[in-house]
């Protein structure tokens, strides 16, 4: 990256516009001015998911506060549509490395998606909301994933759209290698996929079998190791993206 | 898995036949007694990357100690060969997570290159072995990964086998795209490659150069967006799998 790029990236919530003025949040302005300490005048980038990418320099705001003042477009606002991952509500941990990854690797939605199995119901959106959000700000997207609320398997599979695929990952053995099934997938599909990776406890037989009935629905396996549900998330995105997305 | 195969899976370090009795380690016996509840006469499985998984059983040691006794052979020893995962020290959950993702992801070696950018230096490799014993326990390899000592990227170049490709992950846009690559890999050699992944500064444009030079080196991109090192690495080593790989 050249030297005037300015290192920093962050995302705001606020419209952006040449001269537009943002209030940084208290974290943001802590991030800026204790930990990297920047000063007035100093330039950051700034996106908002629908704006494109600005440059715009820190500003004074009086009392402690910072603003970024908009100066410059560097990036034009386009579509980032990319797979969508569904994953059932496992461990937080394994939870947050998903969202992470999963915003690297080009997501564009996530959504919990209950199962029988799943050993946990509560997902905090608002968590997930802001690792993604520091993960765009590392990776350079302009728009950071969809987070949809929780949605129980079995109403999941009856709203699931005829026109995106759903590729569901199936630790039985019963699924197909992952190159050739997404190739296939690319090949029959305008959208990108839809990933549904279960709990560590797996599908249950009835959960699978509604699954695989859909019309829409793939079934994929991920090798001949148990993976751990985090795991298989990022493969699939990954081989997603390999196989027919961007890279 | 069916109900009479032992859930729980232990490395240990003796030797295994039928009949041997291996003395479980505090942090087993803790596991196994207080963390799990099992008791004398409870099965479990064992592996020691030489001598095949057996199913063993639970017996009392006396004061406090657990044993446990090899009754038959589950699985035979086999060869696991898989690529190598060769990366430069970065941040600790980083390096972590590497190294529990390339074991689930079936590597056979990992070893820490120390390049010019590195932002740290020191890796501890018993930490390391002990994340990759827990993940080999839980994906069902019968393995651990080699962790060899750090080396020098000169060193590395300099030593490096013909016969190994060396996959470079390329972040400066140079690199090909990872399947097709990897592709070509798998058709010119008969190894498995050696993975490289530098750290978040990026190879230095010298450290390219070198490496690129090298016979056996093939430059790899991982698409638009800027992956941290430890997503780059677990990227790479998905698309070897699925492309080239057991998968």
């Amino acid at each position: 990256m050249s030297a005037n790029v300015p290192k920093v990236r962050l995302y705001v919530e606020a419209a952006l516009s040449a001269g537009a003025t943002v209030t940084a949040t208290a974290a943001q302005a802590h991030y800026l001015g204790r930990v990297l300490r920047l000063r007035a005048g100093d330039a950051v980038r700034l996106f908002n998911g629908a704006d494109g990418e600005w440059r715009a320099v820190i500003a004074d705001g009086g009392r402690g506060r910072l603003t970024l003042c908009a100066e410059r477009p560097r990036r034009p606002q386009r579509p980032e549509p990319g797979p969508w991952l569904l994953f059932a509500p496992v461990k937080r941990a394994a939870v947050d490395l998903m969202a992470e990854k999963a915003t690297e690797l080009g997501a564009e939605t996530l959504w919990p998606v209950v199962t029988g199995r799943s050993n946990a119901s509560r997902v905090g959106l608002d968590r997930l909301h802001a690792i993604a959000v520091e993960a765009a700000e590392q990776c350079g997207r302009l728009t950071v994933p969809a987070m949809r609320p929780p949605v129980g398997l079995a109403e999941l599979a009856a709203g699931w759209p005829s026109t995106r695929p759903l590729v569901v990952l199936d630790e039985t053995g019963g699924g197909g290698r992952a190159v050739d099934v997404l190739a296939e997938v690319a090949a029959a599909a305008g959208e990108a996929p839809g990933v549904l990776v279960g709990p560590e406890g797996g599908w249950s037989v009835g959960e699978l079998a509604a699954l695989t009935a859909l019309p829409s629905a793939w079934r994929v396996g991920l090798g001949p190791r148990i993976l751990r549900a985090e795991t298989a998330a990022i493969a699939a995105l990954v081989c997603w993206q390999a196989v027919a997305g961007d890279w």
